[in-house]
């Protein structure tokens, strides 16, 4: 899936990388601010940032999916109205509560962008807003819209990792994957971490490019993409009531190669997906399950995701233990549920590239044992740190590698494959979701 | 869904609880031997328990079912091609090891069966084999057989007990349930703990009675039973590869009232169901979800176990935090990929008997946060106690009570209803299943 194999041996390597590869295409510009607010649910003090992502002239080109959950979040309401507009100038993010069936919710989207386009000059309607947090909330709209100069204030071409680092939640670092093509680029950005199996969409992506594709052409690549990235991927097979893709085009460079457009934004969408994943709450493991010989490729997914949600095959995962029967049974759990007719005795199964299971049967032997622990102890992200206070926390910000335990699976049962990423079930990912309210 | 509501205040009030329900139903006898042994795959010494459970005559009366888990262990193979036998005369069960696609497991499962029925001078078709524990290892046939002497020998009527204590795996504590009808009886037993979430069946469970109900109404009767207990429960998702669910009537009591039958069989069940989570690995809670108001009894009962197969919610509930935005996801992402015609506007839901969501829209406050926190509390099985070297344990070996986290979703879309049971997730899960091979 993943265009690259990195590694980083500290958090200023990692963040030399990103800004190496930040350049914004052109035509764009992004601004943040930050400010302290009391929730009205639970008077806490909390922290809210506010990212613009502006188009310096707005654009007719524009693309966006969203979240499948039957209970969307008020900005994806008011998204989807916006496909149908003429245009779109700008985007107006915020993290720390997400606008989700909270009273009032949809006008207060609304009250932001008529601010964002008043501050921009521009229709309302020409922009598109985006929240993410705690669900259920009501966002701080005045304060919202005072904090809204400031962010104009630093909004500048250049680099989109103010933006990469304004959008995030619990996630560890920004995430920012590019392509460079026919002298313009297609760069991306990703909030993830948690509440993560997208369904037509995901999590809050952002795609920028200043390649000239028309909205049509442009909404259709984007539909495929994000079937081959997003939506073979789960962190924790929950779906975010906020899941939101945004693909923009600034028209600013001549796009000569349709198909290498398609290609290059499919490897930035697959690239941000893994990047998701390494980067979930409490990952330790990134599982990459690749499902062969199926009868289609919607079964191949299926059987993936069957695998990467499987909680006791995760826990395995996590304590790099080859309890490889927990494998067989999340494949037979899907199978047996959902397509009971599909043959498993030719299915053969590997992990690491050592074989496990074949024709349907173990062949196990206690060397097989030794070589599945080292193939999933080098794919370890980092070795779970004594908790503090009975919570556990990731002892590294950044990501020091960009393996995976690698799962394929032949069912021997037809011609077609899918390749899914998922992740490992921690202590850290309990202590992000149990031991204090996120 | 219990029939009871029982306070234990030790492991020795709790045996006394079930040794006062363990009396077996007329014509039934069980017995049970324990010996070590090393496994072919991990050369590690381990110990396995076999159980006999045998009818004084053999019975034309029995009912199983099985799990959908598409691979099958081979007891089950063995055991679905049982039901067509004119009778049968007994089980024979053994946890640590499930057979589960091992080389030539089916005949050894046979070869288990053959022995057996030798030793009680029956027919190796009357003999119906159960295994449970780990997937993929073989079965140590040859000591297996070596032991069914004293197994044999052990064998007496009176008492379930040692047969409850015998199936076990992970579990904390053996379960028991009973209804006493018409001058006979019905007790059944469980072994549960993880990989739970059955599917036309469930985990072991051996149901005895001497009411006499002819063979096909004893299977259409069990079938019903099973869909509404254990097929309204889970644990993790997971879909064991060995569940099972066998019913034997010894017919030594005439059975006047099959309605009062089947009745007392579905208490029987949903008991024992519920006994099963709150014995899961790990659980702290106990999850109770009722769904009202929908459209058809498959579509509550699908949302009910989307809400307690939602990772993000069961770690809230773990952590008593009432982050109930993650409740409204779980819904919504079965909804929305499932059945989006659903109509969510009018949906209320409550924790606790504490209404928290009114016609799709939240209504919180921080008086009503501190009540659902102090509802999760009560209903927490055992607080957290320090990990030892990193391990999470739970410091009770009974069940100290049998409340609830409870959960009331009303559509407002139908006439529909089902309850379903689940459980949190928590460090005591993980540990359990990542710290150290089970």
């Amino acid at each position: 899936m993943s265009s690259t194999s990195h590694l980083f041996s500290s958090r200023a390597e990692h963040r030399a990388w990103l800004a190496a590869n930040a350049a914004l295409p052109r035509g764009f510009r992004v601004g943040t601010t930050r400010f302290d607010f009391m929730p009205f649910e639970v008077p806490k003090p909390a922290k809210m940032t506010v990212t613009l992502i502006a188009l310096d002239q707005p654009t007719a080109d524009f693309a966006a999916m969203f979240t499948k959950n039957a209970f969307p979040g008020a900005p994806v309401i008011v998204g989807r109205n916006r496909l149908a507009q003429p245009r779109l100038g700008a985007i107006i993010v915020n993290n720390k509560i997400s606008n989700v069936c909270a009273p009032g919710g949809v006008d207060t989207s609304e009250r932001l962008c008529a601010a964002t386009a008043q501050a921009l000059g521009l229709a309302a309607t020409e922009v598109l807003p985006s929240s993410t947090g705690v669900i259920g909330w009501r966002l701080p709209a005045d304060q919202m819209i005072a904090a809204l100069p400031q962010a104009v204030a630093t909004l500048k071409p250049g680099s989109i990792l103010p933006a990469a680092e304004g959008i995030v939640t619990t996630d560890l670092y920004p995430k920012i994957r590019r392509a460079d093509l026919a002298g313009g680029s297609i760069v991306g950005i990703a909030k993830g971490a948690g509440m993560i199996e997208p369904n037509m969409a995901t999590m809050l992506v952002y795609v920028l490019t200043d390649l000239a594709v028309p909205r049509d052409t442009l909404r259709t690549i984007l539909a495929r993409a994000v079937d081959r990235s997003f939506n073979r991927m789960s962190i924790d097979s929950d779906t975010s009531t906020s899941d939101t893709v945004v693909l923009l085009s600034s028209g600013a460079v001549p796009c000569p190669d349709l198909a290498a457009f398609e290609a290059a934004l499919t490897t930035v969408c697959c690239d941000l997906a893994e990047d998701v994943a390494r980067n979930g709450e409490g990952v330790r493991h990134v599982i990459r399950v690749t499902v062969k010989g199926a009868p289609t490729e919607n079964t191949a997914r299926a059987i993936g995701k069957s695998v990467v949600n499987a909680p006791l095959f995760k826990c395995a995962v996590a304590g790099n233990d080859p309890n490889v029967g927990r494998l067989v049974q999340a494949v037979g759990k899907y199978v047996g549920a959902c397509e009971p007719g599909i043959p498993l005795g030719r299915t053969c199964m590997s992990m690491g590239g050592i074989p496990i299971v074949a024709n349907g049967e173990f062949a196990l032997d206690p060397t097989k044992e030794a070589a599945l622990i080292a193939h999933m102890k080098a794919a370890e992200l980092y070795a779970s740190a004594e908790p503090k206070d009975g919570v556990y926390s990731p002892p590294v910000d950044f990501p020091p590698h960009e393996r995976c335990v690698e799962v394929e699976i032949d069912l021997g049962a037809g011609a077609a494959s899918a390749t899914v990423i998922g992740a490992d079930l921690t202590h850290e990912y309990v202590s992000e979701n149990a031991d204090y309210r996120s």
